[in-house]
């Protein structure tokens, strides 16, 4: 089975964010007073190929946590669903 | 009301994923056989005060489109969800 994967890698709470903080300072003059609390972080989408949910989902932690996010400082969240189910071409 | 917001910012299909690439080609080597089509963007949460989620979304759609993503060759995919009900303190 292939399913799809998406992972949120975010700074730890209490992890200056620079990116984030810079972009909140230019929301006034820019006109959006009314946002706040901006974080930056980063994104990822990739396919897993696996026999079940369960193995998809171990994968696709293994590599959120060795190559996407640096678990020092960042937290990563996974979203996994089913693009293709078994038996149909990958 | 207080609402939160996530932006996730991709490159369109068809633009050249430089990073994604790069990850993807180190997989092999660290045991990822069963992972593909690895895509990298960007990710964004905030808040928004708005009196109604309508507003709310517009104003997010607006920062994302304004601030946060190159909409020439980016796509920015919002999820808000509500914070903070009217009348508590936000």
């Amino acid at each position: 089975m292939r399913f799809a994967a998406r992972v949120e890698v975010l700074l730890r709470p209490g992890i200056a964010d620079p990116e984030g903080a810079t972009i909140e300072r230019a929301l006034p003059a820019l006109g959006f007073h009314d946002v706040h609390q901006v974080r930056a972080g980063r994104s990822f989408r990739f396919e897993v190929d696996a026999a079940d949910e369960l193995t998809a989902r171990r994968r696709a932690e293994d590599l959120a946590r060795q190559l996407l996010a640096n678990p020092v400082i960042e937290d990563s969240e996974l979203v996994l669903t089913v693009q293709a189910p078994a038996g149909e071409p990958s």
